[in-house]
């Protein structure tokens, strides 16, 4: 069994040479709002859900995205309501949200 | 089928009030040797190995700690020959390493 049933990573990468990064994105409101919420709905901790910071995770093509594991589905989202149905279906229910999982075609 | 076949998570968190935590333990070389070994078997990118920074991954008992998803499998490492271990058995193999494997029980 995985440690944490749930574990999603935000790409916090801020690139200081102009180019495009997540950080530029709201990634750092989305990371915070959903570790905010998780917290709140009691899903935190091991055998639950951890809300992860993480660098550049390279699909940079879909920033802000976000990776949840052990299920690998990628997610690219503009806002906090993006950010609740991702908490709510996926990491509390474990349903896909559709609607903003990353193409897979998308890379760096 | 997931993005990269094996997506392995350095804690590279550095504390600064005086608490243990993995980056005063070698994570960042750890972290900088993966990811060269990773780059010179030529296992870097989509459909291979993607090695990533990460903040705390909330396991700082065990620190260093790296986990590699979508395994979600949880290591300590020490040195570099661990390091090698895991990317030329692991991420190139598919095989667990069992003897740097993380216990159950290791947490904050």
């Amino acid at each position: 069994m995985s440690y944490f049933q749930r574990h999603i990573f935000f790409c916090l990468n801020q690139r200081d040479n102009g180019e495009n990064s997540c950080a530029q994105h709201g990634a750092q409101a989305g990371f915070d709002h959903c570790k905010s919420r998780v917290k709140k709905l009691g899903l935190a901790g091991p055998g639950g859900v951890r809300v992860n910071k993480a660098g550049c995770l390279d699909r940079c093509a879909g920033g802000p995205v976000a990776v949840v594991y052990p299920d690998a589905t990628w997610y690219s989202f503009v806002d906090n309501e993006d950010i609740d149905e991702i908490v709510e279906s996926h990491l509390k229910n474990g349903q896909v949200v559709e609607r903003l999982v990353l193409p897979a075609n998308v890379g760096k």
